[in-house]
């Protein structure tokens, strides 16, 4: 039962609610050894935090990590590490309305249906606020990954907000830095600014958005046959982010329109081993890598707290209309690409450690023996 | 670690391999005195059975169940039940040739790299076959619904085979039997009938298919909020599927199209409690069931094993193409149908037991106190 | 893999190390809507707390815990309960030789073997005061389970150190809090505390201990038949407390002496359901609690800290002799007490959650029909 | 939720109850191409089989074992491992009074409160022959050890019969085979041989005994600190085996008594690396093996089927008699032999296969630089 768990090796527990005094995670079964510092992984969790530009929610945290245990003299120990971020921007307002309505589309109602109690502020457990913990985990996974598979990357951007997608031809991983979208192309993301600007002040509106993580040199072998497939637990890692409701490998969806004939990525041998002619798998046959690129894209629905009335009910069953104000993102998928490659890399981390559990690392060997 | 394991209190473990002498899987944590016998499991097995029409492989296995274990006097006793399947119709030939060479899409290659060994008649542990465990394993799951939650029901079809999708406007729950496609729309599954055969016989050639399941009457509070929610278990038990490439809940990947404004389920108050003006989350919100139907759709790619030639490699790494001859399903999203129906049955069930631990089946009122 | 969690609902990861800024722990899968309050859990820490008497180390921690997620206005949200404590009397002081040497019977070398790093500050992660974490967390059981089975208790206490036992025929359980040993035998207590005095001051010497735990109240049906058993999952929490060797059930090692007809349990019919004649069997048959008392003791070794010099090698494999000055508990079992009791009190809650996710609390009546 | 399932990486789950068609488990998680037969199984279940001498239960089952997946030519796949046995000398008879009556001693009663239903021939799945597939797992696990650590061995023999204890000077590992009591100490299985005839034949009773298990050649660095102990599991795997009440590692609860100078295992400088002058530890520091041989003993109850009348009730809460006639162990602590080598052999490969994908087999330096 890994109800807020993560990670069958590297496993990650995370803790804390939106308006609580810290939020966090465990992070057990990371190798020892590896250098860590809080400066390290803070680098990732400022790339999330919100504030940053007018196309965030303007909660102003700072997401400053410490660690807690499991790290001395600035390297892993092998021991549970501990990552603590306190909450430091939670508006203390009346609650007196939202404590006793039900936010369209939000949790709110599937929380108090389960559990008959909710932490109502901020949405508790179900705020986006938890995916920081995620982040800060993600950080202890690339730093693991960097001392046992140098050369790994794993890149996350965004290819489409609402109906307008970025041009392939265009892209350019480059440009990933240079706008608030993550947005590996220049055109597309000046044009996102301007229609994001008028949905959230005009259209009191928000939404959805479609995220591609790639993660180049993972080695092939890591995965499992049945359940635990490599893209079962990409599948998995990317569904548990808040607001995602799809999830693709490779061709993802339009596999299906495809035929065998067009969709088969023809092996060739190269100088340092098998090559594929094309992706189509994106990089993952039968559960297990193939030491091309991963590439899996997911969905994330629109922001359900926007300043346009939505009929709604109360906990005593009366008709109301919830408008929500406050701070909120009006793409949510924004800040979630750093979310989805915090969860790639921990996927593969924790792949790659199965992997050695059971195998040892064993490749059988290609080419002329 | 569960390679080979799903659920986290209604507990599946498949085991074997399309050649071997049997098939089958361990279920653990049913509740007790459940109504079982394996009729009733043979019933949703022969949905999935091989050979029922020239649209699925020719393989002939009557796919007959025998139960070992767990089960007295036609009642589940609480104790692992074991379910096996011995396999017919494991046609003996020369493998020469196929043992040395990874064929394009399949798992040969990766399994090779990984494990340094392959059992490469039919595919071995990659084969579909696997699926009819999780078939029998479905069997139970909606034995132990039956009893738990009358009135809920599990139903997968197809909508979408190559570039041909159903007409919504056009489907009727009851065609689906009617025709091999488990197709909900008869004008669509004439059309695919005839497209399928001449792919088949005169493309040599295979194609993908999205499947549809639709569970109605799971009642709300199953789920959890971070990684214990119902869509991502959802998600990783059709990602688990062989040859599945994407899984949506709800709207899915469309949800990134949408607005806040249009995605929003509006809420009232009915006679019984809650009721939604629309369904766009799939029934789940923040990873609880909200007590609307649960839809999701996965895709399949086409199959890998087609008449046509494909470049591909030997383990020697000398150069050669691949020709697939015998018996496969030109569509093995056909058969897909009931697997995925059998995966969203048991992650159900799951949930439901996994909510009754913590919460006993504790709802939080909703109506005037 | 569990490395530093344990429950299967009732879920418990501990983090932190003697000597960095905290430890703590996250509690998982608590049922929502149970009463708790940080000064309900202190009452738990307070009674394993270090520095209360001179039978235990002199180090002055005020083990105040905090509770950082996972209650709302002092009701459990069923999300992840965080709890920390934060540590106060860290002493500065000179680690060079230490950080070089292993001391005998500690696990200074297995630490260095397996991670090739260790935080030796304290004993890091080995030290005792890692049993602060669950004594927390059996606080938060304790809590659940005055919810849901009111009446019952757990008690532990200690009924030898060294050769000296109690003498059962004075054995009374109002003494358990009269002195620092919870020995439920005055005259023992006396008798130990003169031992131990002399033992440490002018022996330079430590000593073992046998602790016993009761749990009354608890209903039959809680285990299951092959490794979810009850005692299974007692044992292993036993012996997961540092420094414990040896764990019984019942007789416990000196069932070996029986006979199958002294051993039996014989069965009656009381008013109330069925009633046994004796309890040899601790309370548990086939895995899973009859209703009698839960009975189980563990063995806790003498402290490998001590005054006296004994040969060990550094890290260069040199020699040399180590004496451990510095602030130890000369009977370690003493402070174990309450641990145990944290654990015995998890282990039961978490199968009682077990136990109705699988049946829901069934119980097959027993008497006229 | 690990209700039939033992192991992390290496997992076992057992299926089967006494009298149903056939037993087994499923042994997922093996290292690939370790060499593996039905036959080299066999080896160990006949040293468990039932019906071997008069001191064991007169049953008379070949416990042949088939090995239905996870090997290909001779070799293990790295895919599930199923293992069958199929139940031979289920003998029919009238189970009506057995069927309604709870025999003292026994799980019938705790079955029954649980799950409100139980196969009550033989035992159902409270059976001791649940074992056999415990012993077929133990098996596999050791041809994997024997691949990974050549020269590791598991022993176990039986130290003490009720009262009776062997004489630690005359013990003799090549004894063990040479009686049917697994005896080290040819002298005292001759007086137990005698002993245990009239017990059975004259007494119409049985009797209890310890087991001792030593596993050398272990490397240091197996376990984990806290929960992931490796005498944890050793616990947690002996407790399960059927009727054992009492665990101990090294020293046991015999520690409770030593002081700390006497129970120091003091560290030299060998050749080869660190040597212990003693082992008091039983092999195991904080949870890690330090390299010696790891020790553990285990207490099993007397078999509660016994030729006396003992005082029971009925199902309808009625008092009875109870006397158990058929074929039933005197000292089921000989057959548990076999079964808790087995055990141990699972646990000590399983923390193998944790240590490498933690660690990946890493060693701290220990000597001169």
């Amino acid at each position: 039962m890994s109800l807020n768990t993560y990670g069958h090796v590297f496993r990650v527990t995370t803790w804390g609610e939106s308006h609580g005094p810290a939020l966090g995670c465990t992070v057990d079964g990371c190798p020892p050894n590896v250098p860590l510092t809080a400066e390290a992984i803070q680098v990732w969790l400022d790339r999330r935090r919100p504030g940053q530009s007018k196309m965030t929610t303007q909660r102003n945290e700072p997401d400053a990590v410490r660690i807690l245990s499991g790290v001395f003299e600035d390297r892993t120990t092998g021991t549970p590490i501990q990552l603590m971020i306190e909450n430091q921007d939670q508006r203390s307002k009346d609650y007196g309305e939202i404590a006793e309505t039900f936010r369209p589309g939000h949790a709110d109602i599937t929380y108090w249906q389960k559990y008959g109690i909710r932490d109502f502020r901020g949405g508790g457990r179900s705020s986006a606020r938890e995916t920081a913990a995620r982040v800060a985990a993600g950080g202890v996974a690339r730093a693991a990954l960097g001392e046992l598979v140098p050369g790994l990357s794993v890149t996350g951007y965004m290819v489409q907000m609402g109906e307008k997608r970025i041009d392939r031809k265009r892209m350019d991983i480059a440009e990933i830095d240079r706008n608030p979208f993550w947005c590996p192309d220049a055109e597309a993301a000046e044009e996102w600014a301007a229609y994001l600007d008028w949905l959230r002040k005009d259209d009191h509106n928000s939404v959805g958005a479609v995220i591609e993580v790639v993660a180049t040199g993972v080695p092939p072998g890591l995965g499992a046959p049945v359940y635990g497939k490599l893209d079962t637990d990409l599948a998995a890692a990317c569904m548990s982010i808040n607001a995602v409701k799809g999830v693709e490998i490779g061709e993802g969806m339009a596999a299906a329109a495809l035929t065998g004939r067009d969709n088969a990525d023809e092996i060739v041998m190269g100088p340092d081993g098998p090559e594929y002619t094309s992706n189509h798998a994106g990089g993952i046959l039968g559960g297990i890598s193939t030491g091309q690129d991963i590439v899996l894209r997911f969905a994330v629905k629109p922001t359900s707290s926007i300043l346009s009335p939505r009929r709604s009910i109360r906990k005593d069953g009366t008709a109301t209309e919830v408008v929500t104000k406050g701070r909120h993102d009006p793409c949510v998928g924004i800040r979630a690409v750093p979310v989805g490659e915090a969860m790639v890399a921990a996927v593969i981390l924790d792949h790659l450690l199965l992997d050695r559990a059971q195998t040892g690392g064993l490749r059988g060997a290609i080419g002329p023996g």
